[in-house]
């Protein structure tokens, strides 16, 4: 048995929204995240970099779970507006500004951290706070 | 401008629990997790590994947003049982197995994806569906 057994990090992180096209949109045309799976339907994964992915579901689709060959995906279920933080690299924080005010999307806030790391916060079309973080920002980032 | 910017990862998911002091022993008892930020209240961070973080909040606690010396942190909030899921190793499965087992952990469900990962599935105190996935889950992953 190994007690020093550790995860290698946060794989996936959901969001349960209404609107989910608008959502799907939100991720794909202004954060530039590839739909990598699914349909639009009761779920989508995108490409959120370095072999993470976001979920996108439609608010109740999973409440259930889902039955397959492969076996059981336990139900799951969620209401925001939640939080999520995407990494980014210290010297892209000024091209993520700017890019996001050209596709339309309206800056937040923006935060210094005490160890130097910068964020931008936006809103997704569901009102969920979503970060870009420069590194500087958690004794491990 | 440019049209070519990609986030790096997910770095930072969020879990919204009113008993904060078992979700985060749970997190940190049974995966392992280090507390890295917070001091059981309003936030706290939890090393998830390769640089990303577990946020837990307390349900309600950051409604309002937070105001400090280094800008204005906006207000999330959110409810589960949401679904959030870490990376493992392919070689880690059988020992994540055990371990979680020898630590109380009931497993709900095991998954076996076509592209041959694996994912075991158990529940946080506050009901949240929490995966460890082997590669061969996604595209990417």
């Amino acid at each position: 048995m190994n007690e020093d057994l550790r995860t290698h990090r946060v794989l996936e992180t959901a969001l349960y929204v209404e609107d989910v096209d608008a959502v799907i949109a939100f991720y794909r045309d202004k954060l530039g995240f590839p739909v990598i799976a699914g349909d639009g339907g009761r779920i989508t994964g995108l490409d959120a970099g370095g072999a993470t992915v976001l979920l996108v579901f439609k608010r109740g689709g999973s409440a259930r779970g889902v039955e397959f060959s492969g076996g059981r995906i336990p139900p799951c279920d969620g209401q925001g507006p939640t939080h999520l933080a995407f990494a980014i690299g210290a010297d892209e924080f000024e091209e993520w500004e700017k890019l996001l005010v050209q596709r339309g999307v309206p800056i937040e806030s923006r935060v210094t951290w005490e160890r130097g790391g910068r964020s931008l916060y936006v809103r997704d079309p569901a009102g969920n706070s979503v970060e870009l973080a420069t590194p500087g920002v958690w004794s491990t980032y």
